[in-house]
């Protein structure tokens, strides 16, 4: 069953050395895009869809989400808005949340969160594990994330739980919890920041998440010079996420490595961070993605389209930047090539993940901030929104 | 017909004096608000409606809009991002637009943009004219408007229009140009800014306003110390817009004023500006009305969500601060008294303009930023979304 995709007002496949396009068309057929050209080109195919002259994008890559967990945090959000600092400490809230519910509850609050994001364009998610911290919890995480996930990472290292030893947590951690996640898991991450684990503790994490077969991530420099992007780009880490605090050495660092650098600004906004130097990242020819950091404490958002408002906005990230770093920046910090597989570009032979906007063109995702403007979303060629 | 709404999560009527509610049900009979209670008190009526758990409060009161024109600004967009500043040039872009455009095509656009807000929960609305800057436009403009929006604001003194002599232009807009959009304004306004008008010439166009029988506001203070917030105290304007440049005299002289200080902080992020001294504003005692400044030139976005979650986040109101400023601080911009009248607070025996959000308190608007949380929108007692 091919589809035709017409009047498109304009398409971006945000593939290598793509500009965008006005008159064009795409086939999407058997769950993969089959054709992209010229409209007055098109083949035949067995059903049309008008675009309205809406614009056509790669769906949403959100490559990082904290979204197994039970509970709310408005409370505590309202009083950090009004002025109490964010520390990582909030997160045992959550945890004891997380291990009073039960399997059917993570789950339909996972689920309906996915629906949530996939309604907004995000058609390939990141999730993680981290809000159980024992080994039973954490590998129900991981199982529950595999159902619902595109990529599931484990984070038993994000913080060491109330009441417990920090060297026996880390033993743990290392030990029977990941080889209790190992089989739903594909990223090891660990919290590098001061309040849960320094360097060298991140670097036992991470060497035993290594030896276990997974890729790195790291969460460094949220809240401070933690350390934990020099220790990410030392690894060979695939991504280090929020980066707010960084020396100049980070940024040559960043910039000369194959790590992505993931911008998370809706929690630099939800913790009154200060927001990373983006533009310095980016001039200095780091790879950027851009993702929600979707989570019930720092960062209750599942939007992107508000995270690359966001990066324009106040991070000066050009238009075309934020696409870029939602889309195949979101797929480099899971490992993949968004040209050679077709996650987070729009390729012939490539999955059909994408996303119609109700826009005459994706610069209208910062231009109209805020206006819900997805109108219809594909997932490997099933429309699953609009 | 009178409808009960269970199953309220948190009412916020936002009538003076009032404190969130959990466990309170509302009646909608003809049109208005009929009954406000406990819900183990509520009436019989005639059908209930299930709010799910959501939380109810009133409608928002988008006090500054500028939404009768044609055309749109994604390019000078798009070069203001990569660096080039805002100007009140621009305007003209726009001007050259509206007037090239039939009747109609300016009422599809301004019922398209109503009925997206209206889908993001604004239920009273204001506009204004100011991008034809000529009698004939000018008037057409205004009628047009008061077709659509709740109330009209009359701004031939947006900018002179290219080509024309400034003392001949305001005798225009202070003679015939007023006397033909008169009967269908409430309201006349004057960009007062360095590239539109000056203190003298505001003045002017403020007081033949006035002569006219219409209420003043005021542009003042976006882009320097214009002069435009004293001019407004001065003569008792109902508000004035932007105040993003104060003086310490100008916080004193506004919270000592009955004049509404209108915030629209996505125009800010829009034009890169500094974000208005809110907390001093709100500290001094100043009235603060919270508005999206709709326009496709400066802050092209409907969402008032997105701007309670702005002001929240960014400048520093707290969650109930926010909530008031665009509901009832809209309608003191617009010289209604929310306690009375019913416009921007829900009261027994007020209009039935409410709305019902997807989550479970009004807190998530800001805990969970650009997430589309409006669920239904009623009008007067008319499901006018969701």
């Amino acid at each position: 069953m091919a589809t035709l995709v017409t009047n498109i007002g304009e398409l971006r496949t945000l593939a290598a050395g793509d500009e965008p396009r006005r008159d064009a068309a795409l086939v999407i057929d058997g769950g993969r895009i089959a054709w992209i050209g010229s409209a007055r080109d098109a083949p035949a195919a067995d059903e049309a869809y008008d675009a309205e002259g809406g614009a056509v994008l790669p769906g949403w890559v959100d490559s990082h989400t904290h979204l197994v967990f039970a509970g709310d945090r408005a409370a505590e959000f309202e009083e950090r808005m009004a002025g109490r600092p964010y520390a990582a400490g909030g997160i045992h809230r959550t945890v004891a949340a997380t291990r009073a519910a039960s399997d059917d509850e993570l789950r339909a609050n996972l689920r309906r969160l996915r629906a949530e994001a996939a309604a907004q364009g995000t058609t390939f998610l990141e999730t993680k594990t981290g809000y159980a911290l024992d080994v039973e919890g954490e590998r129900r995480s991981a199982e529950i994330a595999a159902e619902v996930a595109d990529v599931v990472t484990f984070l038993g290292a994000h913080v060491v739980p109330e009441g417990a030893d920090p060297a026996a947590y880390l033993t743990s951690a290392t030990g029977p919890m990941l080889a209790a996640v190992r089989p739903h898991v594909a990223f090891v991450d660990v919290f590098c920041e001061a309040g849960a684990f320094d360097p060298d503790q991140a670097r036992a994490v991470l060497e035993a998440g290594r030896a276990a077969g997974l890729r790195l991530k790291v969460h460094g420099n949220q809240l401070g010079q933690s350390g934990g992007v020099a220790l990410a780009v030392e690894l060979g880490a695939t991504s280090v996420d929020h980066a707010n605090h960084l020396s100049a050495v980070d940024v040559d660092a960043l910039a000369a490595s194959d790590t992505v650098v993931t911008l998370l600004p809706c929690a630099d906004l939800s913790t009154r961070q200060p927001f990373p130097p983006a533009r310095a990242l980016l001039d200095a020819g780091a790879t950027v993605a851009l993702a929600t950091n979707a989570n019930p404490g720092s960062s209750f958002t599942t939007s992107m389209a508000f995270c690359i408002a966001t990066a324009v906005l106040q991070l000066h990230l050009t238009v075309d930047e934020a696409l870029r770093a939602a889309t195949r920046g979101g797929a480099r910090a899971l490992g993949r090539d968004p040209d050679a597989d077709g996650i987070g570009a729009l390729v012939v032979g490539g999955p059909a993940d994408l996303q119609l906007l109700a826009a005459p063109s994706a610069s209208h995702l910062a231009y109209r901030p805020g206006v819900p403007l997805t109108r219809a979303v594909w997932k490997g060629g099933v429309r699953i929104h609009g």
